[in-house]
């Protein structure tokens, strides 16, 4: 993973991932690193396997759903959130496969090929997620 | 629905929205409190049903394509313009299925569930909307 | 097409295509008009035909997926990356049929229908692309 800092007004980042890194962890440690506050996330690249979340409202959990082929990343968009050493990042994926089929869930995880170029814009506010009983979700709180 | 104004430079605002609320009324309603002009809309979250519209030519009208089912929202993506009391807003969905199918069109009503977080970057332009006879659609106008 | 800067903290255009306009050489001639440096790309509209891309990892090349009938345009995002006259755009699109079913690829050609409005913010970073002889692609170099 390599980055550059493209803008300060407001504080915007490009980070291109290499073939073979886990994207969610990647992204999840450059935002702790860079101790990112409230930010917006979008990409695109390829990815040679993935986990896709559909959120089972019954069971209040993710179920996974698996793709094991190498698939375009068509769409990924998501936030981040911060206030001090608790960032969360939040993020949903489209993927196409080979007949151009588009698949999609909340991104468990995946392994990046050849390239994942994300864009990530910055705002100084900071806001919390707070587990939320009732959904079984982690809602964004102001 | 609860927000926050989380930059002022570009002017941002993250909206977040509750279970039970409808996405594009809730989304109209907040753009023209806020006398939104031109902006951009980015959105992932869930939904408990969906109406998607597919613009058919002939007809020059939408036609409706209802999901009625708890999907996970991929991307929402869009625009908003406004010139004082006349906002439109323009957005368009993607949303995955239990079998993590993806499926999407513009939007035309939705139910969210548990929540939709909505990033809105507004500019200072104010752009409007013209209807077009020739396409049947309402197309942006500089 | 025709277009407006809307902003210049962040550097933005709205762009609108016309009915007819192929999307990728029209993007490309505005990028390189404009000599855009390092800028995210969102747009939303329809395309009256398509031809997407999937990567083949085997022969190092897109295969084409033709799509001919008209399509909502469900989230195009991407990425431009410029270096004085050498600008680059890279987008990957969702589309939606009459059916509502989403498919997507990498952008390879496609002709507007009624509208493609199109959202560029602008950094001022000079980032490029290099053939990377290992995968096949052209990746962004920093």
């Amino acid at each position: 993973m390599d980055f550059r800092r493209v803008n300060d007004r407001p504080n915007t980042f490009v980070v291109v991932f290499e073939p073979g890194e886990e994207a969610m962890s990647t992204l999840t440690a450059f935002a702790r690193e860079q101790s990112l506050s409230a930010s917006q996330v979008t990409a695109i690249g390829g990815f040679e396997r993935v986990v896709l979340g559909y959120f089972d409202r019954d069971r209040r959990d993710y179920q996974p759903i698996p793709i094991e082929e190498q698939v375009e990343v068509l769409a990924l968009i998501g936030d981040i959130v911060g206030d001090g050493d608790d960032v969360k990042v939040h993020v949903h994926a489209v993927v196409g496969r080979r007949d151009g089929s588009a698949h999609g869930g909340h991104l468990l995880e995946a392994v990046v090929w050849p390239t994942l170029e994300v864009v990530i814009t910055e705002t100084p506010a900071h806001l919390r997620r707070r587990f939320d009983p009732e959904t079984g979700a982690a809602l964004i709180v102001m």
